[in-house]
């Protein structure tokens, strides 16, 4: 483990750097999963602000609340940053403000509670301030062999998940009940949490987001599992649709496309490409079929130490593939009162292609 | 559970006011305990804005990404609010600006994340945007009899985990040990989820919000308990310092204090005092003993849907007590190196008084 916080030392310089490239005075990271990549420190969220405070060629500040001295001081932040302690009554915002530059541009991370923007803003007024995606986002995107194996060990596990639930009855249980099982079976196959469960049956299929519930699943209905959990800090995220007996008329044409609109999105990962052609990639497909207006969501989203973090596979995000990005390709179709199908796996980009780390099978399964 | 909307609708009704009375043109709430606390609708925060829109005698707008649309409106926000869906790629932040005032000023919540704040800004860069908690947080801190009567229960069990972690061996045992027994219990008194389980023995225990770790307990340790869940969507929080066998040199001295202040500091709540008078009560016992100086934190929080919630018992809060506040009252000394004590109940604002929500004994206990 002592190479990690070099690996993190190395992290807190680039994005400092990366700051000074952009013109950026500052960039203040609140506890979230950024703060996680630079210093390994991950406290809860609070009203009390911890904010890291990184500006070009100084060294990185964590400003704490004083009665988190002795925890931040025991985490890897204790040894790559200088902590500052602010005692409750004090303005800790003007704490911060005394760190940054009196003018000119400043970012805050994306998870940053707005409380703690609005404060910053009133205590550094001249400060132009934006989100620190472009870079943090940027430099998580590329993973390192030790995430891509993470990410790796993750979506093996999701599929050992999906392997032993597809043997599970499904005709006379209630959505939740199968949830239960897929949180269960993510756990029992190297998961540290399950994190989302979706089964979505008969028409709640429909709806992409479904929240498992006392719904009774019979024959002839579509199934939509969308399910995931974190491992070592990274997560998977994998969907697939099952069909219990007989599908409902029109199901194959449905399935199908989504299918062909998944391989062939996937198909087209590459170094260099733009990442909204994996979305204009799947759309095209699909709006062929003539279900166009029933995609109702992008094709993907990064994945790492977030299930989303960027980029996106969406119309106006350009991030240009690099090797070592990872992010879902999920298209799907949603028939609103009938059912809905998507399929979902996590891709790296290779060095000349593209990597799946879902390796279930995408044909149509049918349970009991 | 018919009434709930109903009350719902009130509290929408109030904010919307509120907000009025205060020459804000438009609230902008996204997924939170505000967003639960006005609507019923508890969505995972994401990077897709999900953003309730209150203004002053206009009706609720909740403008929700077109995949969540169903979700919204099977939840009580679907009949309290107008849903507006829009899709991926669209700017939502633009949706939102269609339906704020263009100038004057406008409120968003604490917990929303700092990109849809710095979005929102964006989009409407000639409002003067500052925290809603003016409006939602004295909302929400004035606790109805449905409330408070989840507080007690809430209160009452986690007092009942205390008594039964007392009558547990904590010599040889770790902290992470005793504190699985304490998240068990939590839950086995009816908390819906255990949230926190501090456990600090021996020098941790001058750690205020140590994070319990592999160090075995023994003989002479002071031990800080610090521990809560929710059970029906409000929280318990509740800290007894306990040692095993013989307390080191000094402890009782401190041990005195601590409990003096606690005492004092609750028999002083009353409706009508600035709670940062409760603060004061509390700190002046404790440097009048010596301790000032190793009494880091403010004197307790509000409590309610979240663990921490306005108002604050701390110098510069001067909300004015009423009844239905509800707070914690948990003053502390930690020696670094050597040992802490902080004792910690849950307080409402009576008519005339104070109520205590939590009556485990203040006396100190000694564990084996």
């Amino acid at each position: 483990m002592s190479q990690i916080p070099e690996r993190l030392r190395e992290r807190l310089r680039r994005a400092a750097s990366d700051a000074g490239a952009r013109g950026l005075g500052a960039v203040v990271v609140a506890p979230s999963p950024d703060l996680v990549y630079l210093t390994g420190y991950d406290p809860m969220p609070f009203e009390r602000p911890t904010l890291l405070i990184l500006r070009p060629d100084r060294d990185p500040v964590l400003l704490v609340p004083e009665l988190e001295r002795p925890l931040a001081a025991a985490s890897a932040a204790g040894g790559l940053t200088e902590l500052h302690g602010w005692i409750d009554g004090v303005d800790a915002y003007a704490e911060v403000a005394r760190l940054l530059p009196a003018h000119g541009a400043a970012a805050v991370n994306d998870r940053v509670w707005g409380v703690h923007v609005l404060g910053l803003q009133a205590a550094a007024p001249e400060l132009d301030w934006s989100s620190a995606a472009p870079i943090l986002g940027a430099l998580r995107a590329r993973k390192d062999a030790d995430e891509l194996d993470a990410l790796r060990r993750a979506g093996a596990a999701a599929d050992a998940t999906f392997a032993d639930i597809v043997g599970l009855p499904f005709a006379g249980r209630t959505e939740r009940e199968v949830a239960a099982d897929l949180a269960r079976l993510l756990v029992e196959h190297g998961h540290r949490t399950a994190d989302f469960t979706i089964v979505a049956g008969g028409p709640n299929a429909a709806s992409p987001h479904h929240e498992p519930g006392e719904r009774s699943i019979s024959g002839g209905d579509v199934v939509v599992l969308d399910f995931g959990g974190e491992l070592d800090g990274y997560h998977s995220d994998t969907t697939r649709t099952v069909v219990v007996g007989e599908p409902p008329e029109g199901f194959g044409t449905v399935y199908g496309f989504v299918h062909a609109a998944q391989e062939a999105a996937v198909d087209e990962v590459r170094p260099g490409l733009p990442i909204q052609e994996v979305d204009r990639v799947a759309r095209a497909v699909i709006t062929e079929g003539g279900f166009g207006d029933r995609f109702i969501h992008r094709t993907g989203h990064g994945i790492g130490l977030e299930v989303h973090e960027p980029p996106y596979a969406v119309e106006g995000d350009d991030t240009v593939l690099e090797a070592g990005m990872t992010f879902s390709v999920e298209p799907g179709i949603y028939l609103p009162g009938r059912f809905g199908v998507r399929i979902e796996d996590i891709v790296a980009v290779t060095d000349d292609g593209v990597e799946r780390l879902n390796r279930s099978t995408r044909e149509l399964q049918t349970v009991g």
